[in-house]
Order: C-alpha cells, then structure tokens, then sequence
C-alpha cells in the first residue's frame, strides 16, 4: 500500500459484502434482500421522478421522507428522522459523529461484522462481547468504560435471527453512559421495536434501512430515529446533498405504502415459518428467526459442503464462520418456489 | 451541543450549501446547476432501471460506469476510476483516506469552502493559501510541511471560474509529497484539464461530477480518476454499495452521451460569453470564466442590495463575501431567456 494513507488503513481489511450474481441465473439467498418486487406507488414514485427537475439539487434533509417517515412510525415529528445514503451512511455518520481515533465502540458477537471496519476506518478500536448461548446479552454488554463512546447492536441480529427484548435494551441503554445504537435493519419481521425507547433516553437511537423489507436494496435509503439535537448535530457531518431526488421520492412511496408492507411481510415470515419446519426435519438445529433470514447448524457440521453443493446447484446462500463460537448457514426468505428448490437440494444433500 | 459528540465536531459550523426553492417559482442561477434537462438516454435509463431489479444490492463498485467513463476520458481502463454519490462523497473518501486527527490539509483561497468542514468533521485543521492578484498560485501552495497531508485545488476555481494551466498544477504536484486533488467540476466548460497528469504522476487525483455538466445534480454522482493502486485503497473507506442501482445506470447513460455533452456545453459557453459582455458593459468588472458561471463585482461595491433586489424580483444569484478579499456576485448561466431576465433587472438596478 503507497504510504500515502492513514496508518490506520494500512493494517485494516475492507468489509466484504455478499457475493453478487447476474440476476436470473441464481436463487440468491445470501444476502437477505426482498425476492418480491417493491411496491408499484414506488416504481411509479421513481418514473415520475425522472422527469422531474433531476437537473437541480435534491433536498438536502429529504424532508418529504421525513415526514412520510414520521407518519408512517407514530413519531412525534420529522425532527426526529435523519435520512442516509442506506443505513451504511448512517452507521457511518454516527460512528464519525461519536467515535475519535483512539477511542472505541463495542459490538456483540457474533454479529454485524461492518462495525468493526468502521472502527478500523476512523481509526479507532472495537470490543466484541459474546451472546450468551440462549441469545440474550451477558450484563458485561452494558458496562461503561473510559473510552467506549458507542455501542452498537442489530436487533434483530443477523447471523442469529434472535431479538433482544425491549426491556432488556432499556436496561442496557440505561447503564451505558454513551450512545446505544439500535441497529433495527430486519426489525419489520419481528413483533417488536425499540422506538419508544428513543422518546425516553436520547443515548438511544435507532436505524432503519428500505433493503430489507421494502425491497429497495437498490435504491440505497436508511435513516435515524433520535431525538431532534441529536439529528441536528449529526446532520452537520452528512454530505450536503447525501440522498438524491430519485431515491428520496422512492423511499417517501414506500413509506407512505404501510399496508404493501403488511402483506409482504406477511407472506415472507409465512414462509419463513415453512422454512423452520422443513429445516428441521432435515435435521438443522434452527435458530427461531426475528428476520428474513434463517440460521441453521447441523449437527454433522458439514455447512460449508452444503453451501458448496447449493451453489453448484445454482443456489446462493450464506456460509458463515465464526472464530471461536462455530459455523453454519444463513438463508434468506425468498419466495416459495426459490426456498422449495433450497430444501430439495438440502434434502438430496443429507 | 450534548457531550456525546466528539469534540472536534462541537466547535464546527456545518457547511450551508446554496439556497433551494421550489421549482418554476424563481430563476435559480446560485448553484451552478445545468439548466437544461438531461440527456434523453438518461431519462431512459433511469425508467429503465426502475423496473429492473431494484430489490436487489447494486454493484458495489458500478463497474457499467467505470467502463463507461474510462471509454469516454480515454483512460487505460476502468481501474482508473472510482465512483461516488456525488463528488461531496469522493471528497470526503479522499480527507478520510489522507488526513487523520490533529494532521492538515490545504486550499487555496478564495475558494470551495467544503473543504474545511470537511478538515473540521475529521478533527484535522486546514490552511488556506491566497491567489495571486492574477489568479495563479503562490508558490507557497507547492511547499511540503510535516503534518500536510492533502492539497485540494478546485480547477477551474469557484467563484472566480479561473483555471490554473496544467504545467502549473504539474509544477506543484512534483513539489509537494502529498496527494494533490484537482476538482475538475467544472472542467467541461474549460478547455484543458489534468487528466495526464494522473498518469505521469501518483500523487495526483482529479475528481470529476455529474451534477453541472451533464445535468443530474439531483442523480448525486462523482468519480475520481487515480491510479489504480491509489482507487484499491480507498474503495476500502467507501460504504459496501456507496452508489445505487438507478443513479449507476443513469450515470453511465450519460458517460456514453459524448455529443449530447458537447453540444450543452455550447450552448452554455455561448450564453457565458453573452453574459460576461452585457455585465461589463453594465460597468461590472468581469473575470473572464471557465466554468458555467460568471463572477462579477461592481465599482459601486452594492453587491448584497443587487443580490437582494434580484431575489425580490424572483432571481436567485449568489452573494459571496470572503474576509479580507472581498465580495461580489456568482451568476449561474442559465437559460438564454433565464439570463436575459437577470441582466435586464441587473440594468434596473444600476
């Protein structure tokens, strides 16, 4: 590496995000994408918007988005909604905001490893603290210490699918004396959310992203849920103009398209729930999923010969390794048809 | 500000981009956007795109563009190119990438000031080095210092529209022992740019954006052009999928639209050369422009009741007042008939 950079850079690996594919030749369950098509208000959001005055500057706040956003969450007004270039912007607006060289964040594991590289970019250090084996966070997860200043978790988290419960985080936030940040990108899936927590402690915040459960991972829109001098302070970090005109008219349908929501949701954890059945038939031992997407381990621990033999089979799903706590296979919920042709090979497999 | 921010972000100002208004209500000349709407093709593209698979990540590294792009400059090949979610996000990568906390990063002055908040969210400092009366630098800009790490020179220069000639940025770049940047944003209304340079020597970067030539400010993207060891490196700092899937196909779209490029262009500089004779014979001193915009200051030095009585007349320019240098008015070009507006008020006025 040219001795150009940042130390800091030097040493770090970049994240890598899941394998791509030409669309069409692969069943793609490795990256926990909607299989459906989003919505049409939101197709039609987009082809309008083309049209449109694309020549000139979008908002710079996305203010229609925060509003729809607003409506949409039951919050009490779009001071408390930051939009980003998808919730990778944001996590990294609130890693830049909160996190100096030298100081540190704190993930559990295992987890969202994206956390690490944005410590690793700033130049800062990161601390893992494991899940305890039935998926709750052990007390550890909520310590002050001298140069914490942010403390990260998905919730639902991925690879485990598994949700803290409210009252839990509630406490965590409460003993920590630096921002928690609830990272809620699958949360649509599950039957909680943290939200009102952001109303009580403004060391909470919460990210959302329109990858997932919208369907929009194409379209790149995430945003912040926080306390207004929080969003007003971390808006100074953004880029100027960070969300374009085309993907905020795009995310403001979406928003605005509550009962499309439903329905897609709906159907997703339908198949989710077949999912779970047929998987351990097969005789996975199945994480029970808060999310699009399904950990499963198997007792014979040949995970990664499955995923070889899928993917030979034009089948994309996730095979994840984790140092010290094991391995197994993530697969994201994908229409019926995709997740019958998964099981079958799994089956043919065993 | 609450304490959970990083104190070099509790001091900072946020940068104030240019004024936006609601479409149609206003001639709007005060943020060098192109006028006309964009290529056809791109429009076409981007309609395209959103029925394609948008439910789907984008390519995390827009390699359609890169290909696109390195055709159309004539690069060796699409390894010479990065792209970014504007030009705002390149120029973030590249403070992120050189300049750590406590280290410095140059300018010239007067100029984009962009530039220092960006040292100012990083916790670095910044210095800034006059023009010369003539509008070329002084040889100070070129000299090495322990804690430089980055010089940014916009070229052609805003707001005075000047170009520094390319033996002249080669000149400094081959002095200096950090990456020198040459944000050519406005480069397609001028008749030379830096490109070579890159080629002869690493440490020089060019930034380039779509958002005032082609006409897509509200689509967000930029790209840098750098060798290719120096892009590998930096792709490391950007968000996993930084530009999405409809900006990436309208973007290389308009890559691929040469003439469509070449003739805005005309017309534009057309319009420019009208503009800078009505103004000087309005008794304004005009500097001669690069760029698609028009600096001019008056002998009267009434440049805020200009600004302020064309804005009550619905035209919005840009007043710019620089400490210890002086102020004046940066004039968009427009339209013909959005500048015949603004020149005949200008008459009014005087």
């Amino acid at each position: 590496m040219t001795s150009l950079f940042r130390p800091a850079l030097s040493k770090m690996l970049p994240y890598t995000p899941g394998e791509q594919s030409a669309p069409g030749k692969v069943i793609k369950l490795n990256t926990n994408e909607n299989p459906y098509p989003p919505c049409p208000a939101v197709v039609k959001a987009i082809q309008e918007a083309a049209t449109g005055n694309i020549n000139r500057y979008p908002d710079p706040m996305a203010t229609a988005f925060r509003h729809a956003a607003a409506d949409a969450l039951g919050l009490p007004g779009p001071e408390w909604v930051l939009a980003g270039n998808g919730s990778d912007e944001i996590l990294t607006m609130l890693v830049r905001g909160f996190v100096g060289e030298g100081e540190k964040l704190r993930l559990p594991y295992p987890s969202y490893i994206l956390y690490r590289t944005l410590a690793d970019i700033q130049g800062a250090s990161w601390e893992q603290v494991p899940f305890n084996d039935d998926w709750k966070l052990a007390a550890e997860f909520g310590e002050t210490s001298d140069k914490l200043k942010l403390v990260l978790l998905p919730n639902p988290n991925s690879p485990s699918g598994t949700i803290v419960d409210q009252e839990e985080v509630a406490a965590i936030a409460n003993s920590l004396d630096c921002p928690l940040v609830v990272d809620e990108a699958y949360v649509d899936f599950a039957n909680q959310n943290c939200l009102e927590l952001v109303q009580q402690n403004e060391r909470v915040m919460v990210t959302r992203t329109l990858s997932k459960s919208y369907g929009l991972a194409g379209v790149r829109f995430g945003f912040l849920i926080a306390q207004p001098q929080i969003i007003a302070n971390l808006a100074k970090i953004k880029d100027s103009y960070n969300c374009d005109a085309i993907s905020i008219a795009a995310a403001t349908a979406a928003m605005s398209s509550q009962d499309w929501l439903k329905d897609v949701v709906a159907k997703l954890n339908a198949t989710r729930a077949r999912m779970e059945t047929k998987l351990t038939e097969l005789g996975f031992h199945v994480t029970p999923s808060h999310a699009n997407f399904v950990w499963c381990q198997h007792p014979d621990g040949n995970h990664q010969s499955r995923y070889e033999y899928l993917k030979a089979n034009q089948i994309l799903v996730r095979y994840m390794q984790f140092p010290d706590w094991g391995d197994g296979l993530r697969i994201s919920v994908g229409t019926d048809d995709q997740i019958d042709a998964c099981l079958m090979m799994l089956e043919r497999f065993s």
